[in-house]
């Protein structure tokens, strides 16, 4: 069993295009055992914002500090602390952070080497 | 796109053996299209525990609110909001409530048909 607190392991910054003031912690992740999906989580700072994009991995989201919105179709829908937001395989989407302070969330996605077949 | 706040959804008790003052809300789960894992809420009464159980699921928990402990073993490591917590599969496990309030996490697990062959 592993027990940790999120603030004992390195933030690092998401370098990928379209990403603003973002950083990643790997909470739980494949080096940890995880046979099927990992927990990451993401701080975004004031006016930044996660890439607009798409994949096939679906994405599992809980609001934990902060105001922001996700991109849903055409609308940047509000979400505050206790929001939880399921992203379907192939569904565009991002976060952005809309308020004064950091914005912290819950990321879990699948890990590849689950795939049947 | 699946976007809602957990008070948004009904809290059904814990009727476990073993289960003490113990609500259960699935934030994102099968019905929502959730295709590997899902995402549930657990609140705990203080003085309130889950069973002492083990299970082939592994659980990826991280705690929201509160303050309690995390049967490691043979022995209660505390935990406090902001702790993340990998319980693998066939791992005896139990989370108790130890302070005044709610204790309140986020606990994921894999979705049954997703087993493979």
């Amino acid at each position: 069993m592993k027990v940790i607190n999120y603030k004992d392991i390195e933030a690092a910054p998401v370098r990928m295009d379209g990403a603003r003031g973002v950083t990643i912690r790997w909470l739980i992740a494949r080096d940890d055992g995880a046979p099927g999906f990992a927990m990451r989580l993401f701080e975004i700072d004031p006016g930044g914002t996660t890439p607009l994009h798409k994949h096939a991995q679906e994405h599992e989201v809980f609001i934990i500090e902060g105001a922001g919105t996700v991109w849903r179709g055409d609308e940047a829908v509000p979400v505050t602390p206790g929001t939880a937001i399921f992203v379907p395989p192939q569904e565009t989407h991002c976060f952005t952070n809309t308020g004064d302070g950091v914005m912290r969330f819950l990321c879990m996605v699948p890990l590849e080497e689950k795939t049947c077949g």
